[in-house]
């Protein structure tokens, strides 16, 4: 997907090399669209007791793996083979990381797919439902924003992303006190309410590792390392 | 810290490049010692409602978020100066992946001791404590384990350790049973419990990110990528 952005690694001397990358990219991107299907598909298979979905992504999750394996190893070839300095070489170490990202975020959707056949055996009732919803569209858009952030190479869209990150946290510290209630509440709801914690606490993983993948896309862009780093300074090194 | 291993990477045109390598490596598991060092004392605070020594572990992660950024630079720096192939090249490559791993490590401890915190406060009872210290020692003897097979490039060891993730995860089933037990005989466990939960998952973790440095000493030392393949393959690929 060539835009104006990618015009900047557009200056190679090699054609073929400009391709490679943007071929990394592509699949990245690729992989990346994945991810973000399996994590919705998860939280619909869970509110929605769809089992057969369920299956649908715990299997869908091998693919994923496959995807990261194929990148790495392109991704390496590249800097045997084409000694990327600068900026390409920040774009190819960038997406080595991020893709371990992605991976996570695969297993977390798998986790909740399990999650999801096993409260959909336990029978219906919504609880906790609300929340999963609630968490899950939530970190699923933010997961959508950082690719968007990497795809456009877009610096301020990552911190937008890094910024969500809080309220996630909030939101689920939030949920947690409510299950902690439900759980008090009637010592039957004891099992369920687990499955649910678990399955949000996932979602909340899921929303630190599109945190992650924004950090990455600030450092391609702005060749600064902004983890561990205030949100001040981060919002400084992207103003520049 | 040179050994017969490390010869070879004796073989290079610049003897200042090969410095560059080792100082990596050295960095790489200096950061290994620190993040060991933060998972015992984590595990120590909490079973001996120890709040300094919590403390402690939770401001120490900070400097091990340096280091993480300190040794990515590096790397960076050593593919951009050197180009490395080949052998050198899987060193640099898993280094980046394997920082990543320690720096959750880091993370985990530090929630670990957050959680050593809120239970002191809530007064005393060793309610769990047992689990926690069984997964713990278990849990912080792959890590050393991984980071000294990485140290001796043996991929033996590094097999070693991920097949013990096995058993942690069967050890870490069978303390959430009972925990679930503990909550549904009295609903004023619950919360406690909870805490208890949230430590024994991060150890999990723990014993999870030290499996990602092996894989990724078996990636050095044998060329093959083992993520997402079954032991039997993982075991065909170190026998070679």
């Amino acid at each position: 997907m060539p835009n104006s952005k990618d015009q900047v690694y557009g200056d190679h001397i090699s054609e073929r090399f400009n391709n490679e990358l943007l071929e990394l990219k592509t699949r990245f991107l690729e992989m990346g669209g994945m991810v973000e299907a399996q994590v919705g598909s998860a939280v619909q298979a869970l509110t929605a007791n769809d089992s057969v979905l369920a299956e649908q992504v715990r299997v869908g999750d091998r693919g994923v793996d496959q995807m990261e394996i194929g990148i790495d190893e392109e991704a390496i070839l590249i800097i045997a083979r084409r000694q990327p300095a600068a900026r390409d070489l920040r774009l190819v170490i960038a997406v080595i990381k991020m893709v371990v990202d992605l991976e996570r975020v695969g297993d977390e959707a798998k986790k909740i797919a399990k999650q999801a056949l096993k409260l959909e055996e336990e029978g219906q009732t919504s609880l906790g439902y609300v929340e999963i919803r609630h968490i899950g569209s939530h970190v699923h858009a933010m997961l959508h924003d950082s690719l968007d952030a990497f795809a456009r190479l877009d610096a301020e869209q990552a911190l937008r992303v890094m910024k969500e990150d809080k309220r996630v946290d909030e939101e689920y510290q939030a949920a947690a006190r409510t299950l902690l209630t439900y759980m008090m509440e009637d010592t039957r709801n004891i099992s369920r309410c687990m499955s649910i914690m678990w399955v949000l606490r996932a979602l909340e993983r899921v929303g630190d590792h599109a945190c992650n993948i924004a950090e990455n896309v600030i450092f391609m862009v702005k060749g600064e390392d902004v983890r561990h780093t205030s949100m001040e300074e981060t919002e400084r090194v992207v103003g520049r």
